[in-house]
C-alpha cells in the first residue's frame, strides 16, 4: 500500500556499502573487530542512554528466529508462557540473602512515580513508601505467584517460561555481551520430588546445548559450575561454555538446580501424598541475547557476519544487475527464481533503486549464505550466479540444478561452519598443562585457549587465578576419570575442568 | 519426559472446579462479574506488586494468538520489529511540551543503581546523575535514534514495530484495562511526505478495525477523536471504540498522526529531493493487553468467557469420561478424534488424573467453543457427544459428521458470536437524542450505551460533558451528512459524534 516499500530488514544498508570488507581486521584489534562486525551488519547500536543498546531490525530478525526455535522447543516440553510484573517491591528481596547478595550493587531502583518542572528542569515527584527493584531476574516474584497457585502435590509441577526484559546495572557495557538492559527468556519450574527438580534441571541444560551447538554450530563446552560460581540461591548451575575466537570464554546459557531454597524463601508449600505439608523443589535456566553476541564471535571473519541458516533472516538475496535496457526482464526473471525456491527457503529480492556499485557487499557483512547477482548473461544462459558468503567463492549454475540442490547447498554451509569453528576451538584446547606455574606461563604469555586441567573442588588458592584473570568454566560433563594433580594445590585430584579468561 | 505431562494452559483449573456457573451474575455487578470471568477463565490475577498483574498462561495464551495476527499482518504492509531502551533519561521529556504533560503524572522514575543494607532493610544506594523514566511510550527514544538513521530521502519510510512491556503509574487499577505496567506493540514510522504519512496512520487504523471487528468479533465504531482528546503530542488520533456489555465504551486501539511535532523535538531530518533539510513526518499507533478486557466485555455471559476460534488457545477440549473397566479403550478412541481432526483445529486432549465430576464446566468458564465427553458411549456408536460453548447446546454426532463439519461448526461458532454481540450492541445505541437536555436525562437515567448525535467541533461547553462522566468517544468514519443541532451548543453542526461513558 506504499509507493516504495522498504527493503524489510535490510533499512539502512547503503550508508557504508563503498567499503568491501570491515575496517578492522580480527587479529589486529578482536574487539574493535567485533564493533565493526556488528556496526557493518547493523545489528544494534549503542542508544542515547547510558548502558542500554537499540537492537536494529536485522539484528532483531535474529532475536526473532531464536526466540521461535527455542519457545517451540519449550512447548513441546510442556512449558507455558505467561508474564509476571517487572517490579519487584525491594523487602521482598530480603528474603534471601544469597540472592540479594548476587544482585543488590546492579539494580535499577523507581523510588518516584511522577514528573514535575522545578525550575525549567522536569524532576523526580510523588515518593513510594516502598521502592521498587526492575527486576533482575524473576525467581522471588514468580516464585510468590507459584506459592499461592500450589496447594496440593496435585498442582505439581508446574512449568513456566516468560520472554521479557531484564535490567542489570553495569558500569562497562559492551553491545549484546553486557547491557544494563537485555532481552532473555526465564524458565520457572517447581516440582513434587527433588529427583524431578534435577531431571528438569538438566533437561533444560540439554535443550541449551542442543541450541547452541547443533542450531548455532556453535563450539561449546557443557558442564557444571563450580560450587563458588553457582547463581546466587542456586545449589547445581550447569552452564554451556563456548569458546570465542579470540579464545575466551563465553557462558552461554545456564539451568539452576534450585533445591528448596526459593519455595522456604516465599513460601511454595504442598499437601503432599502423605498428607502433611512439604517445601516445593524449584528449577530456573536462561538464555538472553548475549548470545547473539556469541554467536558473532563464535563465526564472523574478516567479511562480517556468517549465519547458521536455522536462524538467518534470509538463507539467500537475490541482487538484480541491471545495466541493459531490458530492466523490467532482469526483474522478471528475479522474481521467477524467487518462485521456484522450495517451501522454507527465505530470500530478499533487493529492489530498491540505490545507486551503489556494491550491493553484495552489505549481505557479505550480513552474512547471509548466498548471494546471488542477476543480469542479462544468467537470462541468456538460464542460470544463477551467486557467491558462497563462507570462503567468498563465486559460481555459476544452471537454474533448475540451483533450485534442486539449494537445500543441499544450505546444508553444506552449515556443516562447513560448524565444521571451521570447531576446527579452531579444538586447536586452542591445551591438556598438556599439569601446574600453576605451566598455567601461569601460558596465560601471562598472552595466550588464550581453553585449559583443561585437574582441580581438587576446594577454594584453596582460587585466589592464584583471580590474578590471571582466569576462572573455572566448568566441570565438563565428560570426564576423563583419572586421576592426576590438582592444578591449584597440587594435591591428587580426580576432577577435569576447563580454565579460561571469559567475556 | 515428565512423569506426569502437565495440563498444557489449563494448570490450576481444579481448584473450583466444583462451581457450575460463575458466582456473579452480569446483570447484578457488571464490575464483580468482570472480575469473576476473568478468575473463573485464569486469565490473569493481581499481584504482590501494587497495579501490576501476573497474566497467567490461559491469558497469555490468548495474548500469543493475538500477537501472532497482528505480527504476520504488520511484517505483511513492510514493518520491521526492533528493539528500544525501556529507560528514557528524563531531560528528552523537556523536548516535547504537550507530549509530557500528557504523561508526566503517571511515570515510574528510576533514581537509584543499587542496594545496600541499612538498619537491617535493604535500602535505595547509588543516585544517578539524571534519573530515568521507564518508558510510557516510546515516541522519543525512537524518533532519537531515527534522527541518527536518516540523513537522505532515500531512507525513508521507516517502518518499525516493537513488542515490549510500558509502565503509566495508575492509582486505580483494573485487570488488563488499567494497569501500571502493561504488555503492547508500538508502530513507528517516519515518511517523506505528510500524505504519505496520513495513508500510513489510516491505514494501520484499518488493521485495526479489521482486528477488532473481524478477528476478535468485536462491535466496534471506528473515527477520529476530537481534537481536545488526542495523543499528546499527535495532529490526528483515530480510535475504534468498542462497546462493552454495560454500554460503556472501550478505546481499544489507536493510531496517531504525529505531523512534524516529534522531527522537531528530536531532529528527525532528511535532506530532500530538493537537496535541502526537512523534517520527517511520523505516526504512531498501538494496541494493547487491555483488548484482552475488551474481547472479555464483550463476549463473555454468566458461565464465564466466550471466544473466536481465532484467539481461543483451543478449538475444542476431549474430556475422556472413564466409568467403564476399559479406560484404556477410552484413552485410544480420544486419541483417534484427535488424530482426525484437519490441520489447524487446535485441540487439548485432558488427562489429568483428577477426581473431578464438572470438569467440564472448567472449559465452560475458559470459553472453549466445543467440548467433548467421551466415554462407552461413544465408542459402541462410533460418536462423539459434545457441548456448544455459545448456547450451552448439547449434541451427538457421527464421529466422520463430526470431522467433516468441524470447520463449519467453528465458522458458525465465530459467527454466531459476533451476531449475538452486534445484536446487542445496536440495541444500545441512542440516535434520537438530540439536546443536552436528552442527554443529561439519558445518562442520569442510569442508561448506558453509545449516543450518536450533532457537535459543532468546538470546546464551548465541553465541561457539561464531564459532569456526566460522559465523553466524546469519536467521530465515526461514516458520516451522515446532514445538518442538525450541536448537542451542546444548540447551534447548527453537520459533525455526527458517539457520546458515552467509557473505560
Amino acid at each position: 500500500m506504499h509507493a516504495r516499500i522498504p527493503s524489510t530488514y535490510l533499512l539502512f544498508t547503503c550508508m557504508s556499502c563503498s567499503k568491501h570488507a570491515l575496517s578492522v581486521k580480527r587479529s589486529d584489534d578482536f574487539s574493535a573487530w567485533y564493533q565493526a562486525v556488528i556496526s557493518g551488519a547493523e545489528l544494534a547500536e549503542n542508544s542515547s542512554v547510558r548502558g542500554c543498546m537499540v537492537i536494529k531490525p536485522y539484528g532483531f530478525a535474529i532475536w526473532e528466529r531464536m526466540q521461535q526455535i527455542l519457545d517451540t522447543k519449550f512447548k513441546e516440553l510442556g512449558h507455558v508462557n505467561a508474564y509476571f510484573p517487572m517490579f519487584i517491591p525491594i523487602d521482598l528481596f530480603e528474603k534471601e540473602e544469597e540472592h540479594v547478595a548476587g544482585f543488590a550493587k546492579e539494580m535499577a531502583i523507581v523510588t518516584h512515580h511522577r514528573l514535575e518542572w522545578k525550575n525549567g528542569k522536569l524532576a523526580p515527584s510523588g515518593e513510594l513508601e516502598t521502592p521498587l527493584a526492575v527486576r533482575p531476574t524473576s525467581e522471588l516474584i514468580i516464585g510468590k505467584s507459584m506459592a499461592e497457585w500450589i496447594k496440593s502435590y496435585r498442582d505439581l509441577p508446574i512449568l513456566i517460561n516468560q520472554w521479557c526484559n531484564v535490567v542489570r546495572w553495569e558500569m562497562r557495557t559492551r553491545l549484546f555481551l553486557r547491557t544494563t538492559e537485555f532481552l532473555w527468556q526465564e524458565g520457572h519450574t517447581a516440582h513434587e520430588t527433588e529427583d524431578e527438580a534435577k531431571k528438569e534441571t538438566l533437561q533444560m541444560h540439554n535443550v541449551y546445548k542442543w541450541f547452541i551447538c547443533d542450531i548455532l554450530k556453535m563450539f561449546a563446552i557443557p558442564g557444571k559450575k563450580p560450587n563458588h560460581d553457582r547463581f546466587a540461591g542456586a545449589e547445581d548451575t550447569y552452564t554451556i561454555e563456548a569458546m570465542m575466537q579470540d579464545g575466551k570464554a563465553l557462558q552461554a546459557a545456564t539451568s539452576h538446580y534450585l533445591g528448596q531454597n526459593f519455595a522456604k524463601a516465599v513460601g511454595i508449600d504442598f499437601q503432599g501424598r502423605d498428607g502433611s505439608l512439604h517445601h516445593a523443589y524449584t528449577t530456573s535456566w536462561g538464555i538472553s541475547t548475549r548470545i547473539i553476541g556469541g554467536l558473532i564471535m563464535s563465526h564472523s571473519d574478516d567479511d562480517g557476519l556468517n549465519l547458521p541458516s536455522e536462524v538467518a533472516p534470509y538463507h539467500l538475496v537475490i541482487i538484480p544487475i541491471i545495466k541493459s535496457d531490458k530492466p523490467q526482464e532482469v526483474m522478471e526473471y528475479c522474481l521467477k527464481i524467487k518462485a521456484l525456491m522450495p517451501d522454507g527457503i527465505r530470500i530478499f529480492l533487493d529492489t530498491k533503486e540505490i545507486p551503489c556499485q556494491n550491493k553484495k557487499w552489505n549481505y557479505v557483512r550480513k552474512g547471509v549464505p548466498f548471494i546471488l547477482e542477476i543480469g542479462a548473461e544468467e537470462i541468456k544462459t538460464n542460470s544463477v550466479y551467486f557467491t558462497k558468503r563462507l570462503g567468498l567463492e563465486k559460481q555459476s549454475m544452471q537454474l533448475n540444478e540451483f533450485v534442486s540442490q539449494i537445500k543441499d547447498l544450505i546444508s553444506l554451509h552449515d556443516g562447513d561452519l560448524a565444521a571451521r569453528n570447531e576446527k579452531f576451538c579444538r586447536s586452542k584446547i591445551n591438556t598438556s598443562i599439569k601446574s600453576f606455574g605451566e598455567l601461569n606461563d601460558f596465560f601471562k604469555g598472552s595466550n588464550n585457549g581453553f585449559v583443561v586441567s585437574k582441580w581438587g573442588n576446594t577454594n584453596e588458592n582460587l585466589e592464584l587465578l583471580d590474578d590471571l584473570a582466569v576462572s573455572i568454566r566448568c566441570i565438563p560433563t565428560e570426564q576423563s576419570g583419572n586421576i592426576e594433580n590438582c592444578i591449584l594445590t597440587g594435591k591428587k585430584a580426580t576432577l577435569d575442568v576447563v580454565l579460561s579468561k571469559s567475556y
